[in-house]
């Protein structure tokens, strides 16, 4: 067995011991088409590692009439300390859960302000994962991996925001310069592929392999699933909806580009429209409009409808480019109603390529900040079952 | 070594073979990681099975001067003869290949009408088969696989036709109608992901692993690679881009819907335009309309221009979902040329999201209907060669 073919077997044995724990070595050769010979020697290692442990499994009436003993392996919880947080537009919500993946803590921070520098914000990150891991009684280098979702255009692979509106500057390395104030691994993405990360290990992507995730909050993210992976482009810049065009030179965007979706879709936009309409005239103005559509105000209710249909047109183009099984739409405002309507579901089917098969399912998830944070977990938790097994191949 | 390891063996090394040949076997388990006693192993059963073949290599100077014979291993050229096709508009282009891809024949046929019955279009493909392998002097039946490439949603793995502006109904099963037909095996699939193939083994897209192509007929075609791999979606209608919307309630296309990219840059959208504007008087009606363009007529330039616009649009709603290293036009028609111009490539670089890094790249690649044979060839080889190894899987 060459190193090459031993590290893959570490990763597809420890990823198929979290999918199916506990579970019998058996089973696990039988699951990998990896011998058993082979799964005894590899297990062995990640037991000594302390990634796994063994569990005394529920025998089976066979093994009960043999008296054997019998024993499962599943993840060891208390290997490592994962962190995630997502920030928002006021608020920072964090998670805290075990190498398992269970949650064992949570902390939300109000904020003040909506964009930081970035030594402000490791401030703020800092204290409040000390807040956060001081809630069990552990320290912020107890964490093996803290997992950061941000808004915007985000080279995962680098840790590198090439533009966030929650950052002061474009171009930042900020994996880098949170590691450095915080002295843990840091791991960061665009928050709409975390929500994608989310669905796919506890919501709604469980047991799809191609899926899209729509997020609407301020701004209209998206994160692509394809083949059971996160789809990110060749730049790390894919997966952007917000600003792909819906009218060609249409209305100004805040991005300096005419016609994206968000300029039709995303709360200034209607403001936009309602301030014409010498319709908004209080606060919180998105709220009041929505409502006034609700009641059946023809100006209200024109300016809600349109920005609907935009939103279905849009979704529709990527059910033809993608051709998806399922299509979840995310987030956690219940002011985005009139974009998870049923019209605008039917506006969906009614625009794309017509053939005699269901077309795919769309399933609306209205979720809370912690959800967020706990996609930037698990984005972490990967990477740091990325390292411990890429650690173990150098010294194997 | 489970069943399941060599049949991933045996696949990893004739596509290696492939790749590199002439290989000689110690590279071949340097470049796999497969041990050298596998290789010899698997090697001695692809060359029973008439799959490859041994050729005396050139020898190293070390191998000279000890006097060592030199093998290497290479694909068997005889092994199979391969067919592809493509229905264009108004005519059928063929090809003939080895097994080592190598071209051995090509047959044009120009066709009176561009609508089908399915037994029609049988009869005519297999007078064009019998009249392509009649040119090295062999028989239909000589083929093992036949790969046809046709305008439409096409669900690949079930050889099954959707739609296509080339059938006269829906719901076809196209493949094994034709295999009826013809008595040999029969893959098809959508054209425009044929020439992705094609541009991924001959062309412009060697050495990429995330590109897209879109072609531009009578129709607008797209094929996307992502990770070296054809993405054909969950339903296998994915990769639609003519009938993405690129304005609400826009024009009418000729699917029934209103606004898609076709009902703006297709043949027939710039002739209503040229009709409205009381200037489509001659025929072949859109080449006047773009002389007419290119010699600085207002109203015709207006046309071709918003056409192109309209394209570059679409276009750039592509990179900013996918993010691709590389574009590639890809088309036969110099009638087309408005919509590859600099302008529209400018375009798009103006129309996606803005970072600092450079934009994908690209290139307009101009070929003849051989070409998207050669890719429909491509696609028959790959599954020519799967079946042929799952047969070895059976009875090995």
């Amino acid at each position: 067995m060459s190193v090459n073919q031993r590290e893959i077997g570490r990763h597809t044995l420890l990823s198929e011991i979290r999918r199916q724990q506990p579970i019998a070595r058996i089973n696990l050769s039988e699951r990998t088409g990896i011998s058993r010979a082979t799964v005894t020697t590899i297990t062995a290692e990640l037991l000594k590692e302390g990634l796994i442990e063994e569990v005394a499994s529920a025998p089976s009436d066979k093994d009960a009439r043999r008296g054997r003993p019998t024993v499962d392996l599943k993840i060891r919880g208390e290997a490592h300390l994962i962190a995630g947080a997502k920030i928002s537009n006021l608020a920072i919500s964090l998670v805290l859960m075990d190498f398992e993946g269970k949650q064992v803590a949570e902390h939300e921070l109000a904020l003040d302000k909506t964009v930081f520098d970035t030594d402000a914000l490791a401030i703020v990150l800092g204290d409040s994962l000390a807040a956060l891991t001081g809630k069990i009684g552990r320290h912020v280098t107890d964490v093996s991996g803290f997992g950061l979702g941000i808004a915007g255009i985000v080279d995962a692979s680098q840790g590198f925001v090439h533009w966030s509106p929650s950052l002061d500057r474009r171009n930042v390395e900020l994996a880098r310069l949170l590691e450095q104030h915080l002295s843990i691994p840091v791991f960061v993405d665009n928050d709409a592929n975390l929500v994608a990360i989310a669905e796919q290990a506890f919501g709604r992507g469980q047991g799809y392999s191609d899926f899209i995730v729509v997020t609407i909050e301020s701004g209209v993210g998206m994160g692509i699933v394809i083949g059971n992976e996160l789809y990110r482009g060749t730049r790390g810049c894919g997966a952007e909806f917000g600003h792909t065009k819906v009218h060609l030179d249409g209305a100004l965007c805040r991005c300096g580009q005419r016609g994206c979706l968000e300029a039709y879709v995303a709360d200034y936009a209607l403001l936009r429209e309602a301030n014409i309409a010498g319709s908004a005239d209080g606060a919180p103005q998105v709220e009041a409009l929505l409502e006034d559509a609700r009641r059946g105000d023809p100006v209200a209710k024109s300016i809600a409808d349109r920005a609907g249909r935009m939103f279905a047109m849009g979704l529709a183009n990527l059910v033809n480019i993608f051709d998806p099984e399922l299509i979840i739409l995310a987030g956690a405002q219940m002011q985005s109603s009139h974009l998870y309507a049923e019209e605008v579901i039917e506006a969906i089917r009614g625009s794309i390529v017509q053939i005699d098969k269901a077309p795919p399912e769309v399933v609306i998830h209205k979720w809370g900040n912690t959800m967020w944070a706990l996609g930037a977990a698990a984005y972490a938790l990967d990477n740091v079952s990325e390292r411990a097994l890429a650690g173990m191949a150098a010294h194997a």
